[in-house]
């Protein structure tokens, strides 16, 4: 298997962080290429593509990947297009990372748009949940809904062996006559028996917003915008409530105590809500494998979105997306 | 002052816990009445404005409050119109609730449409953000955002004391640039001087998802569909975080004894996570108070949620919210 591209330069802990994460692919048997300047990644025995140029966290994805040619996350995608990588991982400016794959690899053939796929951790347990579009595309048409419903639903079975996705439309409500313009324009397109079949998945209608997280879908589609805001409180929720249970935790030395003795209880809970263990985000409907991990991914975050990667390379997602849209 | 018109009808647990709710209230000295069947509300001290009919939860709200004329949430409504009652609350169909305000007590002055100010609490201190609308518009126009953003910042004031407002715009990146069509049309509205002098308030820009629970905002403006999928998907998250919580509190005798040590440093937390405790959304926009309550509403809530509309009737919301609109 060729080697995962590893954007050295992209992250808030970059290239520091994202190195350590590269030796730990290494230590683990996952092939990987780093990608930017030799000087600031330094010593190692990885593999190093040199791009001189780094793009900012907060700079104009189109623009910069316009111009900044030589830049590490320009090079990344360039090298998963000649065929040198199975993939590339960043942990840089999302949007630019999202640019360059799809100006790089191109989109696959029925692709209007690529579309990000967001892991959502299922706390307490079951498989996570994908939520597709996390923020890729502002403005959708119900077209492009479909489309994604149809990526989410291969990407749910290749990634998390869901043999039959359930794919939930997000809404104001369950009900067949609730939505937005967009998503009842959308409905009657998910609700077409062709696509179904053809990935083995089902349409369950409208879902709500309590449903990312319940048993009755695998994946939500809705447009980047309401994807973005979505996750976005998710996560938000998540941070403020574990925040409050760890100063709950040292309130006084009963609390001290007791946290020890449910500590055991509570890590597998602390390590599924960890952003860390998710694997990142993919970016669906290019020509190529490209993982999105959040900017302040640590070394182990890295380890976990290039392994992600490197089994979707090896599962052939691209090929399955492509055979699914033809 | 007036009583609070009580639709004993509403809910899921109405006649019973609705009538325990108005027994409360009338312990701790908040005049009520109720309205509904009096053969189904039982004995009680309380007054009782008989209504024969009762919208059911999941009926069509228009639908409904045109035809059931004697039903309890349009008796309550017109009760407030009458001047008999100081405000209404009711824990039954939402829709039908703002469809019955809007009908009966009309808009105020300067109000396209009324929308719901729900609370989000603030777990682990501080004052509960407001976000609206929380479902009542699903199709917005930057006017209406605007109108939100002034009808929230003077909910903020009167409801909770935040004497500078600070409004955000929810959107899916804080950066000026992000947003939807509706709200890069509704920003420069959002950012006109003249409503923030008018109600002391600060609009702070676009926010993101995650600062519904963060320090930086008092009140967050979306449209009904973006209120209520961001509304429902904080829900789920702490519902779903709270289950795998006290699951792990039972997992063994290390656990349940550990638990049973972090109970004190605990309760604050669960007591400000129980929906029971937030008093309820508000109708902001008509002629009168309007609390709605969620349909799982117990006796406490509809304290909660009466006392709520007392303190709102006391302090002339409706008059403030005249007055910062004209």
């Amino acid at each position: 298997m060729l080697p995962v591209a590893i954007d050295a330069m992209g992250g808030d802990h970059a290239p520091a962080e994202i190195v350590a994460g590269a030796e730990l692919c290494v230590e683990q048997g996952i092939p990987v290429v780093l990608v930017g300047r030799p000087e600031e990644i330094g010593d190692t025995s990885i593999e190093v593509i040199p791009a001189s140029e780094a793009i900012p966290m907060d700079a104009d994805p189109t623009k910069s990947v316009r111009t900044m040619k030589d830049s590490s996350l320009v090079r990344a995608a360039e090298a998963v297009r000649d065929g040198k990588c199975s993939g590339m991982v960043s942990a840089g400016n999302t949007g630019a990372a999202l640019t360059a794959a799809t100006l790089r690899m191109k989109r696959i053939k029925g692709v209007g748009r690529p579309a990000i796929a967001a892991p959502v951790t299922n706390i307490g347990g079951g498989l996570p949940r994908i939520l597709m579009d996390a923020g890729a595309n502002v403005e959708c048409t119900p077209d492009l809904l479909a489309l994604f419903a149809r990526m989410g639903a291969v990407y749910a079975t290749t990634r998390y062996g869901v043999e039959a996705p359930r794919v939930g439309l997000l809404a104001n409500g369950e009900e067949d006559s609730k939505g937005s313009p967009l998503t009842k324009a959308a409905f009657p397109l998910l609700a077409e028996a062709e696509w179904q079949h053809a990935t083995n998945a089902t349409f369950v209608g409208n879902v709500e917003g309590g449903d990312i997280f319940g048993d009755t879908v695998d994946v939500v589609v809705t447009d980047g915008f309401t994807g973005n805001i979505a996750l976005k409180t998710l996560e938000g929720t998540a941070r403020t409530i574990i925040n409050a249970l760890l100063a709950a935790f040292d309130h006084d030395d009963d609390a001290r105590q007791g946290a020890q003795l449910l500590l055991p209880a509570l890590l597998p809970l602390y390590e599924q809500a960890n952003p860390d263990n998710v694997g990142g985000a993919a970016l669906l409907g290019v020509n190529g494998i490209c993982m999105i991990s959040h900017g302040s991914s640590s070394a182990n975050a890295i380890l976990n979105a290039t392994r992600t990667a490197h089994e979707l390379a090896e599962s052939d997602l691209v090929g399955k997306l492509a055979a699914a849209l033809s």
